[in-house]
C-alpha cells in the first residue's frame, strides 16, 4: 500500500537522477550534446551471461525469476558490473501486464508463453482489471526495480519498460506467440469495438504500471511494440499508435520515453509526431531512412543486427564502427532486436567497448 | 530427356500467350492499358478450398500433392474454376530447389519444412547439384506445368514461381523455419564466402529451373523472398538484390518477372533498378509509399491484409475497394501474402469479385 504515496507526481525524479555517476545515457536521451553515445543493449539480463545462467539453473523457470524481486535485481545489475552497459533495464516481461489484468500465462521453455484462456467476448474483456487496480497486483515487480535501484548505488541509470497495447492484445487474443498472429489481427477487422475496448483498458493499466515503475525508482521508461510489423500502416494508426500516444503523453512530464516498434518503418511519422524523447530502430530501418522522416533533432536509438554479434570481435569492432559512423550525433547504441541467448561474450565486449571508445 | 528440344529460346511463347481467352494478367504486367486490375490469390491453390482438401486428404501430406503432376495440375486449376482469378499459380513449394541441389526436406504438419541435413561447410555446398544439373531432377513440376497447362486450355496465364536465392539459402543453413533464422544469418556475417558460393549455385539452379518452367507452359514467374524482412538493407543488397537481379535478369528476355520480397520496403529501389515487371507489395507497404521509390510506371502487385479476409463479406468489399482506389492504374491485385487457410469462402469470393467488377 506504500505506493498511494510513491506517486511519481509526488517523488521528485530530477533529484534522483542528479546524483547519477554516470548520467550519459540520460543526458543522451534527453538530446543535449554527450561526447559519444550511451551504449547498452536489450535482453542483456539474460542468458547471455554465464552468472544468469548460474541465478536461473536454480529456479524452476523464467516466471520465478520474474517474480522474485532480489533475485530479478541481481539479474538487472549483472550487466552492469559484468559488461560495463551506460544503464540498466529491470529484468522482467511484457505480460506481466495481462497477468495484473487477470490473465495468467505459462512460460514453456522453447515454446513462449501460452495463455490457457485467452480473450474473445465482450464479458472476457469487462472481467479484466485495469488501471490502477490491476497495476497494483504488480507489487513483485515494484519491489525488484526498488531492490536493482539501490544495488545500482546510483551508478548508471535503470530503465523501467512495458509492451505497447497492440503486442499486448496480440498474446492476449492469440494466446501465445505466433508467426501471423492471425486470430489477433483477426479480433481487429471483425471486433473492432471490442478491440478498442481491451486496448483501453490495457493503455490505462500500462500508464499506472509504469508511473508506478518510476516511483520506485526507474529513470527512463521504454515502450516495446514487438508485433508492430504484422499490422498494415492503415490498422497500426488506428489500433496502435493512438495507444502509445495516451502513454507517452502521461508518461513523458516524468520521465524521458523510448518508443521501440519492431518492423514498423510505417510508424515513423506517428512516433516523431508524439512527446517522446527516443524512437528506437531495428536493423531493417537504416539511420538515414529514419532521418528522412523525424528530421535531425531526434534522438534515434539502435540499431545493430543482433545476428552481427556472431561475427568475429574484430568483425563486431569495424561494423559497429560503420553503425556509429550511419548515426552520427543524437544515437544511442544498442541492437536492432534483443541479443540472442547463444551471443559469444566476446563480440558483446567488443559491440560496448568499440561504443565507449568512440569520440564525435 | 524431352527437356533438351523444350529450351524457352526453341519455344515459341508469345504464340502461346496470343491464343489466351483472358489476356487480362499478361497485358497489366507488361504494363498496357487494361480496363480493370486482374485478380488472383496468392497459396489460392490451398486449403482454403473444400475440393483442394478433398486431393489432399487422399494423400500422405503435402510432398506427395507436389510430386504427383496430375494432382498438382488438378489443384492449380481449382482456383480458376471455383473462384473465377484471373491467373492460375502452378501448385508447387519452393524447397523443391534444394531438393533438386541434393537436400532432402520433409514437411511436418503444423512444424512446417524440416531439413535432416543442412549446409555449413565448403564440403557441404561443394557436393550439391546446381543449374541445369539439379534442374533436371525437377521433372515432376514441369510435368504439373504441362498438364496443369493442358487442363486450363488456355483460359488464364500460368504463373511459375521460385524462392529467391537468400529465403533459399535461409532454410538449407537453418534446416527449418525460424522467428528470426539466426543460423542463417550467422552464416552471411562468418562466412560470407560460403555464403556467396551457396547463393551462386542456388542462383544457377533457379535460373535452370525457370526456364525449364517456362518451356513446359507457364507464361509469366514469380520470385518469393519470404525471408527478406530479416536482413538489414546492407546484408539484402549484398547477399540477396544481386542474386535477385540476376535471375530477372535471364528471365526477363522470355516472360515478365514479379519478384515479392516480404519485409522489404527498403529493397524497393534495388528492384526498381532490375527489368523486372512487376514488383509485389505486402500488406505494410502503402502504394503511395511505393510510388514514392518506385515512381508511376512500375506495376505493383498486391497487397490487401490476408487477415482483413476474416471480415464480413461487405466489410472485404469495402476494403477492397479502398485498397484498388489506393493503387489506382498498373495494378494486380492480390493480397499481401498468403491467403490463410482458414479464410472463409465467402470473403475470398466478395474480395475477387470487388475487383472483377470495379472500372477505371
Amino acid at each position: 500500500w506504500f505506493f498511494v504515496c510513491l506517486r511519481p507526481e509526488k517523488n521528485d525524479v530530477s533529484n534522483l537522477i542528479s546524483v547519477l555517476k554516470n548520467d550519459l545515457f540520460l543526458r543522451a536521451a534527453r538530446g543535449e550534446t554527450v561526447e559519444r553515445p550511451p551504449v547498452w543493449m536489450m535482453r542483456q539480463a539474460g542468458r547471455i551471461l554465464p552468472e544468469y545462467r548460474a541465478v536461473r539453473s536454480r529456479l524452476s523457470g523464467f516466471i520465478e525469476l520474474c517474480t522474485t524481486p532480489e533475485l530479478a535485481a541481481e539479474v538487472t545489475v549483472q550487466p552492469v558490473d559484468l559488461l560495463g552497459v551506460d544503464a540498466a533495464i529491470i529484468f522482467s516481461d511484457i505480460l506481466v501486464i495481462p497477468e495484473a489484468m487477470g490473465l495468467r500465462y505459462e512460460m514453456e521453455e522453447k515454446k513462449g508463453p501460452i495463455f490457457p484462456k485467452t480473450v474473445q467476448t465482450k464479458a472476457d474483456i469487462e472481467a479484466l482489471l485495469a488501471g490502477d487496480n490491476a497495476a497494483e497486483q504488480l507489487e513483485y515487480v515494484y519491489r525488484a526495480v526498488e531492490i536493482a535501484s539501490k544495488n545500482l548505488g546510483n551508478r548508471v541509470p535503470l530503465i523501467g519498460f512495458a509492451g505497447a497495447p497492440w503486442t499486448i492484445l496480440a498474446y492476449m487474443v492469440q494466446g501465445s506467440g505466433s508467426k501471423t498472429f492471425d486470430r489477433a489481427r483477426r479480433f481487429l477487422y471483425a471486433e473492432p469495438v471490442l478491440a478498442h475496448a481491451l486496448l483501453q483498458k490495457i493503455t490505462e493499466t500500462t500508464i499506472a504500471y509504469l508511473k508506478l515503475k518510476v516511483a520506485s525508482g526507474c529513470h527512463l521508461v521504454q515502450l516495446f511494440d514487438s508485433w508492430a510489423g504484422i499490422l498494415s500502416p492503415d490498422l497500426y494508426r488506428t489500433f496502435s499508435s493512438r495507444y502509445i500516444s495516451q502513454i507517452v503523453e502521461a508518461l513523458a512530464p516524468i520521465v524521458p520515453v523510448t518508443v521501440f516498434a519492431k518492423g514498423a518503418f510505417f510508424a515513423l511519422a506517428d512516433f516523431d509526431a508524439m512527446p517522446c524523447s527516443v524512437i528506437g530502430l531495428d536493423w531493417n530501418t537504416s539511420p538515414a531512412f529514419a532521418r528522412s522522416i523525424v528530421g535531425n533533432k531526434r534522438v534515434l536509438q539502435g540499431n545493430f543486427d543482433p545476428a552481427a554479434l556472431y561475427g568475429t570481435p574484430e568483425q563486431v569492432a569495424d561494423q559497429t564502427e560503420a553503425m556509429l559512423q550511419q548515426f552520427g550525433r543524437r544515437h544511442i547504441a544498442n541492437l536492432g532486436h534483443g541479443v540472442y541467448p547463444d551471443t559469444p561474450l566476446e563480440s558483446v565486449k567488443a559491440f560496448i567497448e568499440t561504443v565507449k571508445v568512440h569520440r564525435y
